[in-house]
């Protein structure tokens, strides 16, 4: 086996803040769209709250800041504690910064002034936090009315969760819309933008480059975890990745029909065995827009038979390329989906499935028998969609002598 | 340059359970001891929440979780969602797992009997958190009073935090103590068993290797985060560390005078340059013991003269040793502190300390000129008190000239 490349051909891009402006222009048209369709007045703010650190249980801890996700999609801010509105009447932009203690500078860097936040985030005016209510109440045209504030309050549909309307001192001078910006905002970022998919395209890259590094790498005797460090550090090092998309999945041999393997309860342990498939679920999250990748291969580098049956049966017709999807809504131009097709052998399933005699009479028991510990197999791309089709996102080795070309060491993509 | 090692002769350990039994052990005799001398029955059950797996704000985004440190010295449980009791006139040890519904086996993985963490976590009793209230009712022998339950509640000095105390449906019909725990529990976990020191060691012994790892790498032109990302690699691939006790302060030339750089704010992303000193607070967490160790070293291999005196500045003369500590309590057998003494050239306080009149007279500002963009300098190192003086844990090299042989590619110890 060659010796796998230690280095990329990866370079971490500068992200213009354009791309948040671009955001928020957005949103006001939608916003203004909106208001014309219903005819109402095209005034007030939009005000969303970004997140706070958070310590771990009772300790000093801190757990490693990550940006609320609407947020960042409006302003683009890296920094904890901040606010951000958006004068819906004049299309102005505001970020409200958190007034930081003396001792920030000691312990945590320099206070940056107001300035300093305008340009870097492209937006029209800055003040502190503290100055929200009485700036908002300037700010609002009709001054014999409270203040109009539309804030992000719905439900996320994946998580059953609801999103939290920002919340400040003085609430109660204003009046609150929960229900017109949720919806609105929530479409602006289905239908990514060129310079979203330029991200998005980089986190791609950064993870097909860092999934190859792993099945390169990838040897009996091994743990799973393992694998996840190679990809972590693969995307780190040289994507400038910090944060990945969602915990890594690194399964093998059984374990691969779980299929969110790898959390803190189930912790990537295992050891790679000699004829274990290995179901890698990894992405890599670059500047707020991620990825998410599957890749499966056989850990030892070559197919069995049986593998290659299961493997094989996950491929599909070609041309639309988008027969396997589930989405309840129809696809436009500029939404980027997954496709992932998988065949899992989960025992909690397929138990009493077989045993139950309204459905025992459909399996065929002793074929069923033989996969029963084979664990299962996902092949996982995002795939923008185009006005006539869509363009696959993801470049890793896909065909199972692909696999095994790049396994052995050969260059990605392979020659003719 | 010498090509560095790319393995270790790391060995993750398996942690005995037996270690968490005798935490619950130490904890009993020590409230026994507590009862006695109050004239207090010991009767009752301490009772503890572990922590629960949190969402990324609304979404269905996962965070890794990671049990709470109580929780985990007890018990030493890692899945979420448990509560662990200890009835303090039999001694007996219940945890008290979650119910998981069928889909769990489908996502996360297979659903455990009772008696598999009977077994796994050295515990007399498994039951469900359902059965919580009645078990303990059951289990309390006055029945004509309320059975006492011991929760956790006190403030931690560190963070200024209060820790959470056990909620559970049907408290009321409990006789609640938040006062008598959290002092006696805080006190057994600052004095460590030989057990526990010997997972500290060995985080100790990971974080060493990884340091060493990280200034063998560090060339001139890389990025901060990259060493971050040889560090977090190394102490995951070699030393099966998935958690790092706090965020990695990666800090080159000027940002090396903020404490706690590195942080959402500012994430290492600065680009090394000749002539930076690098400073490097970075430590693995193995099953929940932590390490916390400094280097400090010039990202060119060679320090300038400046630099060596800098950094000779932090030596202490080395009989006792523990000079430098800051800590208000005597210092006794077991216990493991850092040692760290440090140099920083803080603008934010050295600007107004030159300028004020009171106090620009102690300065000698033409040296102060010079060193204003130096940054800082700490040399860390985790220490075990032993009855009759200290014992080192940390292994790196602290010397200006074992610095520079372990940079230029000699291997660590250093023969003679």
């Amino acid at each position: 086996m060659a010796s796998p490349p230690s280095s990329s051909t990866l370079s971490p891009p500068v992200v213009p803040m354009d791309l948040h402006v671009s955001n928020r222009r957005k949103l006001l048209d939608s916003l203004r769209h909106h208001f014309a369709d219903s005819s109402r007045p095209s005034h007030g703010f939009v005000l969303l709250q970004g997140g706070e650190e958070q310590t771990r249980y009772c300790t000093d801890h801190i757990e490693l800041f990550r940006q609320e996700s609407y947020f960042t999609y409006l302003f683009g801010v890296r920094e904890p504690g901040f606010y951000g509105a958006i004068d819906i009447s004049t299309g102005k932009s505001i970020l409200f910064a958190p007034r930081l203690p003396a001792d920030y500078a000691v312990w945590l860097g320099e206070i940056k002034p107001l300035s300093y936040f305008q340009e870097s985030y492209m937006v029209d005016l800055v003040y502190y936090v503290d100055e929200l209510k009485e700036t908002l109440e300037n700010l609002f045209e009709e001054k014999e009315k409270k203040p109009l504030l539309f804030l992000l309050h719905g439900l996320n549909t994946d998580s059953n969760n609801y999103s939290k309307p920002a919340k400040f001192e003085g609430m109660e001078n204003f009046e609150i819309d929960l229900t017109t910006l949720h919806p609105i905002l929530t479409e602006c970022r289905v239908l990514k933008t060129e310079q979203e998919l330029a991200i998005i395209q980089y986190a791609n890259d950064v993870s097909s480059e860092a999934h190859i590094q792993v099945m390169r790498n990838a040897k009996v005797g091994m743990k799973e975890y393992q694998l996840e460090s190679i990809f972590l550090h693969h995307i780190y090092m040289y994507g400038g990745c910090r944060h990945c998309s969602y915990t890594c999945i690194c399964a093998t041999g059984h374990n691969s029909s779980v299929l969110h393997y790898g959390h803190a309860a189930a912790p990537n342990d295992k050891i790679l065995e000699d004829g274990d498939m290995a179901l890698m679920d990894m992405g890599a999250e670059y500047s707020f827009y991620g990825s998410d990748i599957t890749c499966s291969f056989p850990i030892n580098g070559k197919f069995t038979k049986d593998q290659t049956i299961i493997y094989n049966g996950l491929e599909r017709p070609t041309e639309p390329g988008l027969r396997s999807l589930r989405t309840v809504r129809e696809l436009q131009n500029g939404m980027v989906i997954t496709v992932e097709p998988g065949c899992y052998f989960i025992e909690a399933l397929l138990k009493p499935a077989s045993e139950n005699p309204a459905t025992a009479k459909f399996f065929n028991h002793e074929k069923l028998e033989k996969f029963k510990k084979f664990g299962g197999v996902r092949i996982e791309s995002d795939v923008c969609v185009t006005a006539d089709g869509c363009r696959n996102m993801t470049n890793c080795p896909r065909e199972t002598w692909e696999i095994e070309a790049v396994m052995a060491g050969a260059p990605w993509p392979l020659k003719q």
